[in-house]
């Protein structure tokens, strides 16, 4: 975090000025290519909803850190994460975003064989397999962890620790870590879910998400719910903090309306706040009275980022057919006045205006740990 | 200027043909990076036609050197060009083509306010911003410079004189430096404009405009209108010198029918001529009794570059209407010819029979002076 | 080839491993940036059917090794190849796929004119041409040679022998160099041509087209007609060695219906059998009775190949248009599903799972002799 300038001042108070990072990191496809590597291919990476692949043979494919990742259940219920390459000849075993096998998977080239656990199991003229080789020429597996409700997987041979960095970053935000069970959010059902594509880098995504200088200009709605991001202050700018819904509405809703009932494990405390806390490096979890949002993003290339964003409410009120319209036109807004402001600051991150950055604001002082993060896991 | 060789003569005259620039100047990625760093970001180039922001808060963006320029016109009737990049977090400020604003140059993400004069103005919760911050985080202003009806840039902190770079060349090819100024280009108006995407090097435009060697082969329509051109020898070959018409024609126009009358600030001599100059690295200039067409490209890549193409007449033929489509005609079809031919060339440039590049005729000679200011002005 | 492992086994016969080339050879631009150098562009390639340029004038375009190729037939009947780049200022000579010319090649430019033969004949304003430029102005030749009625280029300098490399892989694989004369490849006529985009490295497909092992899996109409490719073992696996029809089929066919009758001069020892071979870098020829099928590859960048397919039959078989569509349609479909299992390998290869490369099986060794060819060429 280095202090760029002090800006003049009649009173007490001294705004300092702080340097973003500079442009060049948000438009080269080398720094992308570190990224991937050192970021998305060696952090906790969240890859899949565990309610998609919820039985046998139920699997997914997603593309993190330059990998087709396959997750899929086994016999045994757990949920497991592997290279989706063939070992023979590297072609993908599945090449769906989603779907379900019976028994095993198999390659569609040469019908190599493989168990729900991964294990070679057959391999046409190569009858007499042996165990270890079941499991030399099995699918390459990949660290997994079940957290929220959603599978988190890491491309990294030693993964950092979970608890830390993924956890970590929950309780550092909230101040408890206890409190995000009150959501119970691996216990919700997904209501609807939008998928963004972002001509954007992934870092412009997270800096906007972390601050709300910008509410007041782009966010009418949701300023009109949350008076105080009005004044430019993120949620995230406090430890613990909610901000507080206006008195003149009744829930987290594009018009003020009710929502859902409140989530039944949650204090009164909680009942008329938004909590928002970004988990590094690509997610985004959004906690109302009535539901939770979770963005999952995905980047592509330094110029660009597809981002999946799922609402979750209660199981009863989704299995009732309970009109949550109201709330996810909410967040849907926002993402798509976020997604074009940060569409529209792309382009600016190759000029020479920008080469050494630009400054961040008082309310945005703490993007800088985000830049710092990322620095250090460049380096 | 190489000599390649002398070809064989039985006359007294020896036609001696000279090397081009080596294919790979017009294809790789890496020339073309030097060219816009070193040619379109410090050279003076063409960016707005002034009458198209001609009231105070109107305002133009146009790709320069890799930038997105902004031009507006302020409060004080002058018009300026900076960077269009936010000083806070890099967003573009204007990111339509053209428009209008009231007062002020808002940005559209967190309301950093500048005025016209490019002074930031307003940052919300940035109450107390001294004169120093107005000026020190106002839009990064670039060198402009009225001339022909055009505002000229130049991205370099030190630009290169305007009278020896631009009007010097204008003065060079007419022999005269006052003579421009009997057509008044600056007070003509727009009849008509015209924009092409060509799958070429700026390059092979400029070589394409500077030599007539084609003419013969590619604009009858042309060469009906200026016999001399079938001959082969540009107008540009010869100093002060202007393609005379043909004696059965009555305008510079695509049936030879009559134009518009003729300029009246126009002497007799120039009543019958076409006259064409070349101003490196991006503008092309042609001149007429009864209007002047002026050519701005725009690199874009190593194998493609837009071109602007304007046709100005007297304000009251455009005014009453006057029909113009004859004239314009003309040029349009001749645009049309070369531009198919430059994008005919462009992939004989990757060729091995290219790679030390083709030869000039002697009636193309010239073409080897901007062969030269290219290597010295990326050396 | 190198050994990766011994599959554990409880009989006397050991199963080998070998590993194949490294992900990396199939998805780095450099490398194929490489190969287009070292081994499309030094190699003899299958360019042109001669037929499609039958008459004085005909000429087809071509793209191998990053040229466009021209190729033309002389007043002569002589077929040449040269490159499609005019000698003055490197425009393409011939922008069509094919086409005809009356007399001479002009360059649609300037107009400097060749001869069938590539010498310069005329250029505007070089009146005086001597023979000495004629030819050193002259069209860049490629060296071809003509051969079962395709005309093969080398862009080399000094072309390798033709018939080491393109008739020794025949015979290496027939074992004897007159038997592909029993087919009169040249004499034969086109009856079908498919043209194929596929999504995937060249080196994907020629290893697809060497082995077998995969027919079970994807090739079910195949399989039908040639039983023994159910077992895993490529055609090419055993010198002179072709797959014999299944006894309940009575031709090549998609529904093992009888094809047209066999070609007059083959032995009845070739006339229920299926003979493929690969020669190097980009053709495969597959010999059934009474039909050949011709690929040629055309390598666009490392991910991506257009493949010509043509199906060739008795000049009366097709003349009499007699119905071979069930001929075509068999290896039409062999084609497509070969493609796709192509495509869906390609993506495989930028896996880490692929980094140090994959296993080819007993039945896919003889792929290493590939392997080791392109290590060499490129070496």
């Amino acid at each position: 975090m280095t202090a760029e300038t002090t800006v003049a001042h009649d009173g007490a108070q001294t705004e300092t000025l702080v340097l973003t990072l500079p442009g060049s990191t948000y438009t080269d496809p080398t720094v992308f290519a570190r990224e991937t590597d050192r970021i998305f291919g060696r952090r906790w990476m969240c890859a899949v909803r565990v309610a998609d692949v919820a039985a046998t043979g139920r699997f997914a494919t997603v593309e993190i850190g330059g990998e087709s990742i396959l997750v899929v259940r086994g016999r045994d219920q757990v949920l497991r994460a592997f290279l989706n390459a063939c070992r023979h000849r590297g072609a993908l075993v599945c090449t769906e975003e989603s779907g379900a096998v019976r028994r095993n998977l198999q390659c569609p080239y040469h019908a190599w064989t493989y168990g729900l656990d991964g294990a070679l199991v057959a391999a046409p003229n190569l009858s007499s397999l042996g165990d270890i080789d079941r499991t030399r020429y099995g699918l390459v597996p990949v660290a997994s962890r079940e957290w929220l409700g959603y599978l988190w997987i890491c491309l990294a041979d030693d993964p950092p620790s979970f608890e830390d960095s993924v956890i970590g970053a929950v309780t550092d935000r909230l101040g408890d870590a206890a409190m995000i069970d009150r959501w119970d959010v691996a216990g919700l059902a997904l209501a609807h879910r939008e998928i963004y594509e972002v001509a954007a880098n992934w870092k412009l995504i997270v800096e906007n998400f972390m601050e709300c200088y910008h509410c007041a200009t782009i966010h009418p709605e949701l300023t009109e719910v949350l008076p105080e991001f009005a004044d430019g202050l993120a949620a995230q700018y406090y430890v613990g903090h909610g901000a507080e819904f206006a008195s003149d509405v009744d829930g987290f809703t594009v018009d003020g309306s009710a929502g859902a009932a409140a989530l039944p494990s949650l204090d009164p405390e909680h009942d008329r706040r938004y909590y928002a806390i970004t988990i590094n490096p690509t997610v985004f979890v959004n906690l109302v009275p009535d539901h939770v949002i979770v963005h999952r993003m995905f980047p592509r290339a330094a110029d660009r980022t597809s981002v999946v964003c799922d609402w979750l409410y209660a199981p009863d009120v989704v299995a009732s057919g309970h009109d949550v319209s109201a709330g996810v036109e909410l967040f849907h807004r926002v993402n798509q006045q976020d997604f074009d402001a940060c569409e529209r600051t792309q382009p600016g991150m190759s000029s020479r205006a920008y080469r050494d950055g630009g400054v961040l604001v008082p309310a945005e002082h703490h993007i800088a740990q985000f830049h710092d993060w990322v620095s250090e896991m460049t380096a």
